[in-house]
């Protein structure tokens, strides 16, 4: 079967967002073993939405729109999908109800957002359709299933496929994972199972000259790198006629992976992510965590928030950017700071000791550099990061030399940290 | 003129990278004042692409290719495109002078690459084209002029322009700048000027019926609506024959929108974001920031770090998580949290000022909330966040009810902070 997809939106075209849906949308159908051939962005545009639906719909089976399912007037993706197709848009009940729950929950608030008519919009559903909830939002989605192709002169007479979803990823994604990826599997008749092998503490070309051999030979199990900053993704995809079988056929290459990267590799579970394999860790060991920051200002912390149940581990976090909190804060010691500077091993050290002692916990992590654009020196320049943990009375310092602007410097910081204390408790 | 952008590669299709090239491309058309309508991306493979590009010829009066000029097999752009429009690959010397020098070059590097039969094929340009030399690597790109229409049926009968640019970002995008960019803007008789006007502490669509009459009267000035999580950006745009004229333009209709939306308005100027105005703020009044935070843990700090030169204003931050912490790092009373709960006003507005005097700061900000997902009460349910500030002796207290999953909460919960802030100091 193959898909096309139709992403809607004139700030996609203006250049105002980055299109990851159609990136998250690719991935997710080549992981169906679904075949696609175009993508395709157009604007909040009648007419030429229009065109493009029924160039699609002569060539695809399955088409999967994102975007234009809002409350506004130039959201007309639900109106125009139903036109092309020949659908009336009729009232869905349920759609309603939720609309007036949303609302009703937020009004409670000083929030002074109230239910326009257009909000009311959202709760119209393509006649026949399936609606998928919307957990994160108030637009619905919709699986429309057009079974009489004769609607459209030049279909190819088999079955088609509508998918309409809302445009902004944190609505669309946990709607497809929920909803559409499972119906769109029950449509293929071989198996598609991957497994994601995530590594971290190697660079990307470094990971994928290890492994020439393997991506130059594959067939089927496949393996693809996915680069994410600071980590290396591999997907490792067999089809097969059932789950086991696919399975099985996973199994030697796997074991080929574990052997080549060895504990570099710290899942392969696709949802699982860093900070959750290190939470994980430390409740698994009943130790409890301090973090001091200096550069990345609490951007560790909150990664490491991020994991649900983090407050079993993670009792106190400091964010010292000065060098007046880091003594008074975290105990580091004044001529540390004269001697060695700020940004030093000497400091990492003793911040993530300090941190320790100040919350009272089994491990600390402490981070201090120079994220840029400016502070770098020739002997100290941008870039330079100095990562230390402490667990249990032992501390390891990490010292590392990241390049990119601001932000990069410091992704890649919280990535090091965390990988640090992985391969420490 | 419109202008239509391809993107060529099956990477692209498979998901393997995000089309960052189409966001670079399609916002620097916007600028430009060149009307772009269709956005498509398809393989590499020979007859989708000529499909693509006959449709594309039809209704387009510039085409910009990007991808599939490499050495490699796969790449066809350049052979596709010369066969649609007519015309023939010949020999370009300059090209396989670039090509020869560049491998000297690298040769004398540990690099062991070699010139094979494949790289010739880069020194082939499409007859009478332009060709844009490449700083960056090996693919020369090519401005094709065709004046002459009359090599496919259906076009409109006016000139045509089709770009190729090489698909790598870091050698498309200097290729773009020194280039291609001079060469659309000399085309161009009128000069596009636009305006961002970003909003906060109002919902979108909420903040779009309050200018529903200016957007549906719209034609020069235009407006238009870009919601962020948690914000919402209008961009205004106005087209003129000189960039002072479209000023003037502009005028009446910003005055309009602050007027409309008065100091929910954070800032016009599209590059500044709203960290970066509180801590503009915040140096130009002289005050520094201490911060205190639970559910958010560190997110906050982490944007205002984001602004180079924060470490002016923000002296320390304390990661809350505990009640515990909550007591002794920024004196909330026990009694408080007993009586009231960690995530109640009373704690929220103790944890400011705590932070304040503990940091010995002129403001803090001070988070406690329930992200979920566990943690709600019928009472208290996931969602509900208080956000309090302190400047100088006065704590102000926002109640907040958000929806979404732990991110999405947590996200407009550092927003409704970094607003809360800027409207009190």
């Amino acid at each position: 079967m193959n898909v096309e997809l139709i992403s809607v939106g004139t700030e996609l075209l203006l250049g105002n967002i980055v299109n990851t849906n159609a990136n998250y949308l690719s991935r997710k159908c080549a992981e169906l073993g679904l075949s696609l051939y175009y993508q395709i962005t157009v604007g909040d545009n009648k007419k030429r939405l229009v065109n493009v639906l029924k160039e699609c719909y002569k060539r695809s089976d399955i088409i999967i729109l994102t975007g234009g399912l809002g409350p506004t007037e130039d959201d007309i993706t639900k109106e125009t999908v139903a036109e092309v197709i020949n659908r009336e848009l009729v009232p869905d009940e349920e759609s309603k109800k939720r609309i007036k729950a949303y609302f009703d929950f937020r009004n409670t608030s000083s929030d002074a957002s109230g239910i326009s008519a257009n909000n009311w919009k959202q709760a119209l559903k393509i006649e026949d359709s399936i609606v998928i909830t919307n957990d994160n939002g108030t637009a619905p989605g919709y699986i429309v299933e057009v079974m009489d192709t004769a609607v459209l002169k030049k279909s190819t007479g088999k079955g088609k496929r509508i998918i309409l979803l809302p445009g902004p990823p944190s609505e669309m994604i946990p709607m497809f994972e929920k909803s559409i990826f499972p119906y769109l599997k029950q449509l293929q008749d071989t198996v598609f199972v991957s497994k994601m092998v995530k590594i971290c503490g190697i660079g990307e070309s470094k990971a994928e000259t290890q492994i020439l051999d393997l991506i130059e030979g594959q067939s089927n199990p496949t393996i693809a790198p996915y680069a994410k900053s600071g980590e290396v993704h591999f997907r490792v995809t067999a089809s097969a006629k059932d789950t086991e079988e696919a399975n099985r056929m996973l199994e030697p290459l796997l074991d080929e992976l574990k052997k080549r990267f060895g504990d570099h590799i710290y899942t392969m579970n696709e949802e699982e992510t860093l900070e959750e394999v290190v939470v994980k860790l430390l409740h698994q060991k009943k130790l409890t965590l301090a973090t001091a920051e200096s550069c990345t200002g609490g951007l560790f912390t909150g990664r490491i928030v991020n994991v649900p149940g983090a407050s079993d581990v993670l009792k106190e976090g400091y964010i010292t950017y000065s060098n007046g909190s880091k003594m008074h804060l975290v105990g580091v010691k004044e001529e540390t700071l004269e001697v060695y500077g700020a940004v030093s091993e000497q400091t990492a050290g003793e911040m993530a000791e300090g941190a320790a002692k100040a919350a009272g916990t089994d491990t600390a992590v402490a981070i201090t550099g120079i994220a840029g654009p400016d502070g770098g020196t020739s002997l100290k320049p941008v870039g330079l990061v100095y990562v230390s943990c402490y667990v249990k009375g032992n501390v390891v310092i990490r010292e590392c030399h990241f390049r990119g602007d601001r932000q990069k410097v410091r992704d890649q910081t919280v990535i090091s940290a965390l990988d640090l204390l992985r391969r420490n408790i």
